[in-house]
């Protein structure tokens, strides 16, 4: 299994870099599980969803603190059929195939219940795509419904869904959506962007 | 058919308000054949691909010509099961299901050559996802044939395509990916980023 994300964050201000150079530190506590390289346009970070998320969280908390509009976009990816195999990727967080939805929609509800606080909010937008075989709406359609319960339900939008919320049960959710929808050995992909201190907001 | 984008604008300045705004005026010439929905997040653009990618392009362009780091960010659709048909996105720009890969291909390649210069330069990046029954990854395999031959290929990256040339070409080369690959009556959506004005790569 290959799995992972090009990352990207905007920080809407003229000390851009700053607040990017500084951000970078939360990834520090993950990094010897994770694979990271950089060019001028994202920074691609491979690895497991159970250490991928909760990294993506920390560096989105670090740079929101900074009270700039900032904005974080990812395109996630686990199991595409074009990657190869990674040792680094090895992982215990995707759901059992066998296991019927509404138990899969279950576990990930406790997942959220107890991922922990960070203190700064996140707005969050996302797409799930499920690839291949197989009946993808039915996925799909069961993760909205997961997502409608799981307490950082903001509303559905064209091609989209908006969470909102603290970082840290915001990230789980999309981590939950992630991993227990869609077969886990097919090919699941989020395109997912999450927006802190906007000026529209206030 | 329901088809569109959710969009963003991400000027890396202190004037970030006024670069969106200034550069919302590029959308002018195109609003009659669209519907526009704006939040804190992204703008809603619902129309038909023909409408849609050179409105894109010229709201790329104007944002990107005021000097400034900027970055837009799409998350494009088009057949989507769980959207209405709409008439507004009524097209003829979709490939014939008949016609083999390679005769799709050439003419994909022929629209690129007849794409007008905006005088941008714009490097972009993307995913294509092809949803549903069919060989998804064959039609997505024969978009990245087509795309290593348009003249706007960069090169290929984990979970992603880099193009880079004038806004001209590379929003054509996008069209073609989106159009001309995937069934017509498929799910077809792109991730999409498209940054300007880089200080990483001078």
């Amino acid at each position: 299994m290959f799995a992972g994300a090009q990352v990207s964050l905007y920080p809407m201000t003229d000390g851009f870099v700053d607040v990017i150079m500084g951000a970078l530190s939360a990834l520090d506590p993950w990094r010897d599980q994770l694979r990271i390289e950089t060019d001028d346009i994202s920074t691609l970070i491979v690895g497991p969803p159970e250490v991928l998320f909760p990294a993506l969280r920390d560096l989105y908390a670090k740079a929101a603190a900074t009270g700039e509009h900032v904005v974080l976009r990812a395109t996630l990816s686990r199991g595409c059929p074009g990657e190869p195999d990674d040792p680094i990727c090895q992982t215990n967080a995707l759901a059992n195939p066998e296991q019927p939805l509404a138990e899969r929609q279950q576990e990930a509800l406790s997942a959220i219940e107890a991922a922990p606080e960070k203190g700064q909010v996140a707005d969050a937008q996302f797409s799930l795509y499920v690839m291949g075989a197989g009946d993808h709406m039915a996925e799909i359609m069961g993760c909205i419904d997961f997502l409608k319960h799981s307490g950082t339900f903001d509303r559905s939008k064209n091609f989209c869904t908006r969470l909102t919320g603290d970082a840290g049960p915001v990230f789980a959710t999309l981590r939950e959506a992630f991993c227990r929808f869609g077969p886990p050995q097919g090919h699941v992909t989020i395109d997912l962007t999450v927006s802190a201190n906007s000026p529209s907001k206030r």
